[in-house]
């Protein structure tokens, strides 16, 4: 057989003993907050029809969707004339015909419709699994990643947001990450807005260039309307709301003044001030209103979230909203209102570890017992099962090598003890117990 | 938008809350296991170059590997005059740089290799994670379904293969499976016992043709050796052993009788032994001694394993061995010896069903607070927060629905106890908790 070299796949990455038990930290504190409000546990397959994946995520995400080549004969559908031409589009259409999750909400969506009948609504689910796309690897962007999603749908419910607001603030406060701030706006008061500009035609093209103000400044945001065939004066309005400074009721009321009795605007300011003073209430105060925050997506259409830390040290760790409608594209023809978060788990790893929040965390052993004789290893067994009994985990030493070696794999394995079960401790019926860390030794009778 | 039906890829599944719950029981309770021995966990990604996964599993592997098709002209590489003859597997060579993972073993091995220098020898990891498999789909034959391995690399020590049997042994025990055996064999028995028989050129024909015993029948695999060019005398011979009966000691002296001064025979033999009479020692009672077990692949060099269920209701359940040298394919010079387990979670999933034995698995919350009024929400969730705050999960009806729609929808969910806070309550200053599955009701204050 030819050498390989051991290599993964570009963009890819293993994750060795200690970053699993870190990830697994951040993800099962996130499964512990979903759960503890009631949402439970989906998984779905990594592996979709393609036809549920196309036309989901524009004409961008299609080109990043990983396709898996037909088993057999994958040419037996594809047309002689477009292998000619060399047509992509349709050869890979006719090879493939499934291909890699690329997120989690479609395959949530698709779950929910295939199961309409089973589910008590609203159902609320949360799900942490990797997704694939086939972007160019760089700096904290892989082609295979995590995502953590929650969603609750099937309610119109206000409670909803408010309950996932709470799971935010919850699980950042149990992973001890300080400075982060909840960013809280709603779809309705920036409809509202471009009400009263009288551009609601071009609601899209507004969201977009206000979701970029943070990346491109205000006066880059303003050219990019004037473009867009928005007048000098709505963009002078405009501009007003997206550099406003203050606190959030402070940018509050200077909302409400601006949309004045424009019925949606209205009704936003309406959810987004129930959510905002119930979540005070709770004493929960990192929640605070920007009506800068757009959103990319187009299927946002309430209340909008995003994670960001106070520092700026970091760009979004979560974000999310409320939609009326995710289902009808696989036929459920009543809309079911949704609103899901998601975690941003990857850059929420990137940040702990710089903080070193991850102290606490290790994928070692208790204990190793030193491996001092093979004529006691049947103690060292039953030692071991002892102690394992105990809830404790606990490794022997695989051979009676020298004391050196031993303590060498204890080192570099990070045992956080080490026993000694010799002669005289035997004698004794004692353990001597060596703490690694400080170096102290105890004693503990023999079970 | 065109309607889609909302239908899982053929030979996927998805798992919905309660059999994610019921499946992450399992998993959680072989991690608990393996981390109690000190192992550690390992994640390797789902997409791997294809260089790593062809070649490994022999020809009917590679056809069901699944190949992810490159991004962007993935004609390029491909030579017209093999698309004009449709060489399929010249093509997809070309149009296919990865594909996804078929075993956890090799991408163990790949990272084993890739990160020696770091790893502390010997190395234990765990690692659980979906594989995928161009297969037919059919009853219990899935396309992406899970793996969970357990591996011991770097040390000949017979203590890995005693711990590897605690595990099996006390993971069965904590799922409440009873009428497990973990059955035990040594490679080096059976090459003893080739040598013996003078058919030591014919040895995997010889433990290939074993391995059916279970499926064929002795005198089926007679047959097959007969046409292996084994003679009758020979095949006779095998056949006592084949066919022994008795418990583990007696069939290892009729055994150690046959193999009598051969030296590979005799070094399996104390193998054996050393591993049988430990993990007796420990109180540990079925692991059998099984000298028809065989396992098929070819890269075992030691002690075997596999478990199955006493009665006979479902094929294995579980299967392992030590291996010499699974690195060297990846440039390992030195040979690393290892050892290592598998369950077969699918079909543990599939028996503790039958058996009724997630009875105490759930998906659900342990509480449902009655939305009696919209005026009452700001006292629901804080009632909700502080009952989250014991470690109790909790959710509260999205609307102030009629009581019967709430009920249904507790019922239909699974809702362990609904909690009525209202007017008589609100004075009370109590919570009156039902219990949904007996029907009691008993009063808490509140907090």
């Amino acid at each position: 057989m030819a050498t390989i070299r051991p290599q993964n796949a570009k963009g890819t990455r293993d994750f060795g003993p200690l970053e699993s038990s870190r990830r697994n930290y951040i993800f099962d504190t996130i499964k512990k907050r979903f759960q503890s409000h009631g949402f439970m546990p989906l998984e779905t397959p990594a592996v979709e029809n393609l036809n549920v994946l196309t036309g989901k995520y524009g004409e961008e995400g299609d080109k990043l969707l990983f396709r898996v080549l037909n088993s057999g004969d994958f040419l037996k559908k594809v047309k002689p004339e477009d292998l000619e031409e060399k047509n992509l589009g349709a050869i890979s259409a006719k090879m493939c015909d499934r291909g890699l999750r690329y997120d989690l909400t479609i395959p949530f969506a698709r779950y929910v419709c295939a199961n309409l009948n089973e589910l008590a609504l609203p159902f609320k689910r949360y799900q942490i699994q990797p997704v694939w796309r086939a972007d160019r690897p760089q700096k904290g962007r892989y082609r295979e990643f995590y995502q953590c999603d929650g969603d609750i749908i099937g309610t119109e419910s206000l409670l909803s947001e408010v309950s996932l607001v709470e799971v935010y603030h919850d699980v950042f406060n149990d992973l001890k990450l300080d400075g982060v701030e909840i960013v809280i706006n709603n779809r309705k008061i920036l409809q509202g807005i471009a009400s009263v500009l009288g551009v609601s035609d071009k609601l899209t093209d507004m969201t977009i260039a206000i979701d970029k103000l943070d990346k491109i400044g205000a006066e880059k945001v303003g050219e990019e309307l004037l473009k867009r065939d928005f007048s000098e004066e709505q963009v002078a309005r405009l501009s007003t709301l997206l550099t406003l400074e203050g606190s959030s009721d402070e940018k509050l009321s200077t909302i409400k003044e601006f949309l004045g009795e424009d019925e949606v605007g209205k009704l936003g300011l309406e959810e987004l001030e129930f959510v905002l003073s119930n979540v005070r209430e709770l004493g929960i105060e990192n929640l605070v209103f920007d009506p800068t925050l757009a959103r990319g997506l187009d299927y946002y259409t309430g209340c909008i979230f995003e994670v960001k830390l106070v520092d700026g040290s970091m760009g979004s760790i979560g974000g999310g909203g409320r939609y009326d409608d995710l289902t009808s594209m696989f036929g459920q023809k009543e809309k079911l209102s949704g609103v899901g978060i998601s975690f941003g788990a990857e850059r929420i790893y990137d940040v702990m570890l710089d903080r070193g929040l991850f102290e606490d965390i290790s994928a070692s052993v208790d204990f190793m017992i030193i491996n001092m004789s093979d004529d006691d290893q049947k103690e060292y067994l039953q030692i071991a099962r002892n102690f394992r009994a105990q809830g404790r985990s606990i490794e022997i030493y695989p051979t009676s090598a020298k004391m050196k070696k031993q303590m060498t794999y204890a080192n570099k394995r990070g045992v956080k003890n080490v026993i000694f079960y010799g002669d005289q401790e035997k004698e004794q019926r004692i353990l001597k117990i060596k703490d690694m860390e400080t170096g102290q030794e105890k004693q503990e009778s023999l079970a």
